[in-house]
């Protein structure tokens, strides 16, 4: 068996994001070297303690959390409790975390373990605003071209946004910070709403994971339960779309998604489209393909993945 | 028998253009009161020149076609001779006009039509950029509240643009026109992209208008071979969507199409998604509802009366 | 004697405007083939009004009046009452105007008029908004090559702005047609607040008006001291800057100004800013020279020429 | 005596800088904690040493130097080697310094030293870009509200740019990071163009630096000959502006500059505008007031200042 790849999840939880953690940390092919918080769905304060509380959950109390940015490169936080309640993790009852917070900021974190590791070893997997990733890459240039991939949730294009007509969220807390992490010359994937709005969190779909009858699928249950109140009500589906467990989804089953490489570009001049990500997929200017944009997915294998990765922890 | 609804279209021929000023020259339900050019698909001195033999063809030249705006509000001109070849009406053979323009300018036609009839009498049927339509809600700011309807083809959403990967290419040529017409008041119908490219010229469909046998019929399906041999090959498709009828249909029959009455503004600030549509779908911010947004055709319905009404031509 | 030059004024009256227009018609060197209103200072049925109220203050009610736009291009109207007045001309008590407005539209007077005379014939006088001068050349393009000048007052740089910080108010209410009249290759000298603050509407200059013992010497000064009340107030100078009648009086005496080729380009794209003249007064740009800017006068000898020149009325 | 007040000056040196680093080196009301490079005139790698060679010509070698940001937030890096020369400290023969880079980033020591001081204690002297002083603000924002004052020189208003017709190069090069500042909350003093192009450097203010007859005096007067070259040239004056000493002159002798309180704003959405400092000089808007802004010095005093200064060393 090949080695498990080493990951960096950098995460702003959030409901969805829990799950992708749950998801990687239920993956014997992944190595989560560490996960990093910054300020997205909820402030720091609680998206590191999230982040911890989740880890404890999946059994994996010595992970390392670090926190970072507090804040956007450039513009004031914005976050979405109406979305995720007011902890970030509301739906199951969780208890405070006991496992340390890691004493080293989140960036340098991210900046040691890319040069202390071969070109091409660490892919990155960012689940919130870019702020950390941005930041690294500004503070330290090199490791762009050490990085194997950065696998994003993020964006959204022909599905429109989520928090303006054309907005998703994680872009739209920091576009100056997608911005840099676009023209950064690293290997991007993209996970744009276009690809998680079809991958619903059904009824039935719910119903396996708490069929797994364990502590972490009565959790999870009850996570998406609280999780798709807001877009079920939105959008009229059963379900809401469940993000950033397609980046881990990723990483574990490549061929569950479908995209294009072009280009990918963010609107950060204009308030009525603040956050866009434009993406090119019809090539019809001359600007370099700087991602691999994904735009459709495999829904009943995403989750049957999920799952199953689920019942393992 | 209601009387025959009044209309002027404002148009830019073009191929889709020339079918949409047939289709209402074929409908006894429609008055075209005058046909309005503007600068757009090709520049002026083509278009009102290719209005007036599309009148011709219809055997109707007695049609009043006025000449308009050489160019944008503020923008340069932009055409798309590489869609529509270097006439603007590429594909048949159609003689030069014998009927002559009117000597009234275009904003003026508009401005005299609307004040000379009752309020509510007038609908406003753009093609093309929406220049003349703005220079005359500005010139004579009560037409506003006396147009029945601007029902338009024009933006995109969730399909994207055309011209650049956000920007439909009428919005795009004058953009600070569309912001005009949908901050002026008047009730607007919007036909974007999102229902112009479901409705395709397939095999089948020019051939079910070919087999008309008729002068117009032979006309209509060399203009569409023409017209769709640019997005057939970009998009892979059997057939191009066939945009500017889908006004005049909607008129005609407008159960054929589904929309949802929601806020639409132009970008005018920021190249990266200048002359894009933001389209409020799901209503996330608080601007006002200012037009009725198209989404979806019944295409086959759609191209059944499209035929039906060229073949009394 | 050489014959006298032919002008046309484009204009928002307003106090200083009404100077301008009485400096242009007591000087024989020009003749004033019309004034066309335009919406600025206050709306245009008040600007239309007050040119006719000083064209009959200054004796010539054969003047021909033309009204012009409603409103900006593409921006709501913005006017100045805080400044002018409710009339736009309070001050005196002037009569209402007994002498008609014309019916032609300011713009079709002003593309007339041009096309009607040789090339380099007519000098454009704008002292508000651009709005009808973009819309002329907008309408009929070849004008462009034919203005012998345009001579306005509008924009600011080294002394910022007047309405923003760095907006003056003529270019503020419509950037866009400023933008269209600047790149549109007629030639432009242009009066920006880096002059008109130099020339001041002090004690003494007020006094030696009035001293002219006439009834326009009178009114005029009754202008300017209602005129300059709010810059007084705001910049603690005796006396406020009188725009306008610069762009008059370099027509009469070009050598009471100082100025350089250079590109001014007009912000239309970012609200912080919006309205700007930037000038590329240091050529630090590859911007074309498309204006001559002027920065400095000489005051005396201006406000001795305005001074004579109403003493002939 | 009261205490030294303790500074630590950002700088990307820059001959300008270097006087600003002698400046306060010679001055004894002044501890220099820390100086930060950052890149700017010149690119990192060359502004850390160039601080470090400056501090050795001061016989000061046991001055902490930092590392910073390498480029600005969001933007790629521009730099001026057209008006510093290929080394930034072009004109003297310096050699290459001994003494050691501090380890530590300079934002962690800009925030671990605001941090272990008292509030109020420390003031920050921005000489280049604020990259490294947004970085500082946005890690660790409770900062904020200990710094005593930053005293930056940057910006341009009246004056206008000078890499752009608007723009001044410390800003221009990171306009996001000048907005976080200026909305940061922490109190600003701004040093514009307006005030350093009245601070030339004419031959007889350069004679008498060198006239000191010391090595400092010697290596200052050849950076100064070799920096106002280009300004010299562009502006045809006496001397070129001396921008970065100001900044220490403030914190020795305030009585040198007048200034207001009012808003400054930076523009960041415009390409046309992008960095000006948009100063709300006469309060025409309802923007806070955010910043101390300075627009005049007496030039004289200041001259004496700085070479009685360098005298010291």
């Amino acid at each position: 068996m090949a080695a498990a790849r080493k990951i960096i999840i950098d995460t702003d939880p959030g409901q969805d994001d829990a799950l992708a953690i749950l998801l990687a940390l239920g993956s014997p092919e992944l190595d989560v070297l560490g996960i990093t918080a910054v300020a997205g769905n909820v402030p720091l304060t609680l998206t590191e303690k999230n982040a911890r509380k989740i880890c404890e959950l999946a059994g994996k109390p010595e992970t390392k959390v670090f926190a970072g940015a507090i804040c956007p490169l450039v513009r004031d936080l914005v976050t979405a409790e109406h979305v995720h309640g007011r902890t970030g993790l509301d739906g199951p009852d969780l208890p405070e975390p006991e496992m340390p917070l890691q004493e080293q900021h989140a960036v340098d974190f991210i900046i040691e373990t890319l040069m202390a590791h071969e070109e091409g070893e660490i892919t990155l997997c960012p689940l919130g605003p870019l702020t950390n990733i941005a930041l690294a890459l500004n503070r330290e240039p090199r490791i762009a071209s050490r990085i194997r991939e950065i696998v994003l949730m993020g964006g959204g294009f022909f599905e429109g946004g989520n928090v303006t007509p054309t907005a998703e969220f994680n872009i739209y807390v920091d576009p100056h910070a997608a911005d840099v992490v676009l023209r950064s010359g690293a290997p991007v994937v993209m996970m744009p709403l276009d690809v998680t709005h079809r991958a619903l969190t059904t009824r039935s779909r719910i119903a396996a994971i708490r069929d797994l009858g364990t502590k972490v699928g009565n959790a999870c249950a009850e996570l998406l339960e609280f999780f798709e109140r807001f877009d079920e009500e939105k959008y009229g589906t059963d379900g809401g779309p469940l993000h950033d467990p397609c980046v881990i989804a990723y990483l574990l089953q490549p061929d569950l998604f479908r995209g294009r490489r072009c280009n990918a570009a963010v609107e950060t001049g204009s308030e009525l489209t603040m956050g866009m990500t434009v993406i090119d997929w019809w090539q019809v200017t001359e600007r370099p393909k700087n991602a691999l944009v994904m735009r459709d997915i495999d829904a009943d294998g995403f989750f049957k993945l999920l799952t199953e990765r689920l019942a393992r922890l």
